[in-house]
């Protein structure tokens, strides 16, 4: 089975949660929109998503994964999906709802990334919502990174595991997410991050771990990983804080 | 199995989501908060499990479900467990997925909804937020209730069933879910609502359903279901607009 990944371009934006688990599983798939367009590809392949009328169960935005006839929306679904087939997830029900559970967690830190430059709204120029997103970053950064990195660390303690990971002593895809979230936090805010890290050893050694994961790296030597940029999830503006 | 729910007194808020799936489901719960202190119950039964140092798998904010041993958190994750359980998620796993998805969907409405009030930080009061509050609620109104109902009168539309409910011909927990959310969109901003929902008759159709069932009835007239008001996440401010 080819998996096919339906994402914007340009951006990891939330497509690279589910990037991290195809590559991490060794799964075949294609990146739709860096297909040619006469072979089906290009954000005319999403738009046929979106917008067609003969969709039977249509998703509400991207990332979305077609899996055979299955289309599958909302990034922790699709890593619900994909953690039960690839290994990724426990093999018990109450750690495949456990590992579910931190995953939203992260999807909760990651909206709220987002929202540091977007606070008023999506369809709105960063440039019109600066000053609101300036009172929006100081929380940020202030309060919620603090917040979410010391639940999460204590999550690792908690594990109690000699393995760097959150959930038992096998990786989880929330794991991937996670480190996908510090990598995204240290290009976004690098000052505030490496401070709320410096308390944290245990996510630096998870971070460090998945970026280590022999299918990671080479998927981030390859040049397919798009850069870290400012039409992302995060980005790094001076004016919002370091 | 009697369950335990954990979440704020006062509001309806995510716990109501939850409350409306053990009240389908007959299910027997006790919602700790109203529980006297001396019983274990109140707010210091919350806080136990969210600042405990020996809860192994903490929960990062309620509301979350003591299920015998299992503490499960994040309100789309406590669905999927109960919606399984109690028959209000299909059987197939591609049907489950399906319902996830438009939770998960639901979730992010909810949390915009939440963020025309806060769009600044929770941590903030309201009155420190109003002036930012006014441009996130104006495009709240303008363009994401209409984007988001419009969704879900179309998935309602491709679901192709005699029966009011967005997945095959059975009641899933997702629906419970839709209609409290127009429920808490009407009493928050009624007339943009009301003109959303003109052209949207299945979608109030839904909502007058899940209304009319006799266990939602009968809660909603025991006196037991918090009346919306402006601690919630549903509030009307009259400045933000109608």
């Amino acid at each position: 089975l080819r998996y096919i990944l339906y994402y914007w371009p340009g951006i990891q934006g939330r497509g690279e949660f589910v990037r991290l688990a195809l590559e991490e599983a060794g799964a075949e798939y294609v990146d739709i929109v860096y297909e040619p367009e006469e072979k089906g590809g290009g954000e005319q392949a999403i738009m046929a998503f979106l917008e067609g009328e003969d969709v039977a169960r249509p998703p509400f935005a991207p990332p979305f994964l077609k899996a055979g006839r299955q289309v599958i929306g909302q990034t922790a679904n699709i890593l619900l999906f994909l953690g039960a087939r690839h290994g990724l997830a426990p093999r018990d029900a109450a750690g495949r709802l456990w590992v579910n559970q931190l995953q939203l967690t992260i999807a909760d830190l990651v909206a709220e990334a987002h929202d540091t430059h977007h606070p008023v709204g999506s369809s709105l120029y960063y440039e019109d919502q600066k000053k609101e997103a300036k009172r929006k970053a100081k929380d940020f950064r202030a309060n919620r990174i603090p917040k979410f990195l010391g639940y999460f660390e204590r999550v690792i303690e908690r594990n109690g595991a000699r393995t760097p990971w959150m959930v038992g002593t096998k990786l989880t895809y929330a794991d991937l997410s996670m480190a996908q979230v510090i990598a995204g936090l240290r290009y976004a805010f690098p000052a505030t991050t490496r401070n709320a890290l410096r308390s944290r050893p245990r996510l630096r050694r998870l971070h460090d771990a998945v970026f280590a994961r022999p299918r990671i790296a080479r998927y981030v030597k390859s040049g397919r990983r798009i850069a870290f940029n400012n039409d992302g999830i995060f980005r790094h503006y001076p004016e919002l804080g370091d």
